[in-house]
C-alpha cells in the first residue's frame, strides 16, 4: 500500500495556470490518442482503493464536468476524501467524505477504506505537501506536458532537497509526455 | 546546427534557490558517479562551437570556481559571449565577448564562430527568453534533479505552450537524474 501523488504538470511545475485552465493539457486531446498513456493510468488506477483532493481541485472537477446536472459523470469509483474548511456542494450517490482539520487520522481512515490497495492524492499542491510533511507520502508520480506556464497553482510547493526524491522510472508517451517516478525518502532512509 | 539551451533543474523549473545556491544540485557529487551522465555531457559539449549567458551566471562561475585568482580554471575552451549592461570584470586569456542589447546579430556572430557546431545557452532563464522570443532556441535539454525548491531562479520564465515543445528522448540516470529533450516548434511546424 502506498500513498502517491499522480498528476499532469508542466515542464516548469505548475499544475493549472494563473486563470486556473488546464486548456493547455487539454490541447493534447484524449489520452488514449497517444500510445500507451491510457494504459498506464489503467495500471494506476487499479490498484487505487481511496483518493484524496482540496477544494479547489474538487469545485473544478465539478465545473469542468457539468457533474452537479449530471452527478453520474462524478469520474471516480473509489471512496474520496474532500479536505475543505468551506461549505461545498454535495453530488447525488457519489461516495464523498467532507473533511477538515488534522490529516493523520483521514489518512489512517482512507488506509483503512482502500483495504491495501493505494491512496491517490489528486491535488492540489498545498495538501499534497501537508501529507509529506507529515511523513504520509510515499510515491510521486508525474506526467510532464511539453509546455511552460511561468506562473499558476504550484506542483508542491515545498523545498524537498534534503533528503532528495529518488528517480525511480522515466517513459516516453508519443512526443508529448514524459512520465517521472519518484519515490519520496524518510530523512532517516538517506 | 542547433542553438541549445542545455541545463540541470529542480523539477519544479528552478535553476538556483532563492539563495541563488546549487547546493541542492551539488550534493549528488562529481557526476562521473552516476553512470552516463559524463557521457551525456561530453556528447553533448564536443558538438558545441560558441556559447552565451549572461552576467548572474558568469558571475556565479567565477565566484564559484575562484576564476579571478586562477584564470585557467575558466571551465569552457570554446569562445563565449556574456550578455550584460554592466561591467563585469574579464579573465585573463579566455576568449570571453562582451555584449549588450539586440541578441539577433550577436546570435549571428555565434553561429558564424561556431562554424557548423551548436550554439549552446548556458543560461539563465531570461536570456534564454529572449533567444526564444526572436525564434533563436531550437533546443532544450534539461538534466532533472530529484528536488523541488518552491522558489528561486526560474528555469524558462515564459508561458510556451502554442505550439508546445515536442518531447524527442528521455534518459535515466541513476536514481538521480531524468533526462528531457525538447525541440521548439515554430507556430507554422504545429
Amino acid at each position: 500500500m502506498k500513498t502517491q501523488y499522480y498528476t499532469a504538470t508542466s515542464i516548469d511545475g505548475y499544475l493549472a495556470d494563473e486563470n486556473n485552465s488546464l486548456d493547455w493539457l487539454f490541447q493534447f486531446g484524449e489520452t488514449e490518442e497517444i500510445e500507451g498513456v491510457d494504459e498506464d493510468y489503467s495500471r494506476f488506477i487499479d490498484k487505487v482503493g481511496a483518493l484524496a483532493m482540496g477544494s479547489t481541485t474538487y469545485e473544478w472537477i465539478i465545473e469542468h464536468e457539468s457533474i452537479l446536472e449530471d452527478p453520474e459523470k462524478w469520474p471516480y469509483e473509489v471512496p474520496a476524501w474532500v479536505f475543505s474548511s468551506r461549505e461545498l456542494p454535495e453530488i447525488d450517490g457519489a461516495d464523498i467524505h467532507f473533511v477538515q482539520g488534522d490529516i493523520v487520522p483521514v489518512h489512517a481512515e482512507m488506509v483503512k477504506a482502500a483495504d491495501g490497495k493505494n491512496v491517490w492524492l489528486v491535488g492540489g499542491g498545498d495538501l499534497v505537501c501537508q501529507f509529506h510533511d507529515h511523513g504520509l507520502l510515499d510515491e510521486i508520480i508525474l506526467s510532464v506536458a511539453p509546455v511552460t506556464l511561468a506562473s499558476g497553482a504550484p506542483l508542491l510547493p515545498r523545498r524537498i532537497t534534503t533528503p532528495p526524491l529518488k528517480l525511480a522510472s522515466v517513459q516516453k508517451y508519443g512526443d508529448v509526455f514524459a512520465m517521472l517516478t519518484y519515490e519520496v525518502q524518510l530523512a532517516s532512509e538517506n
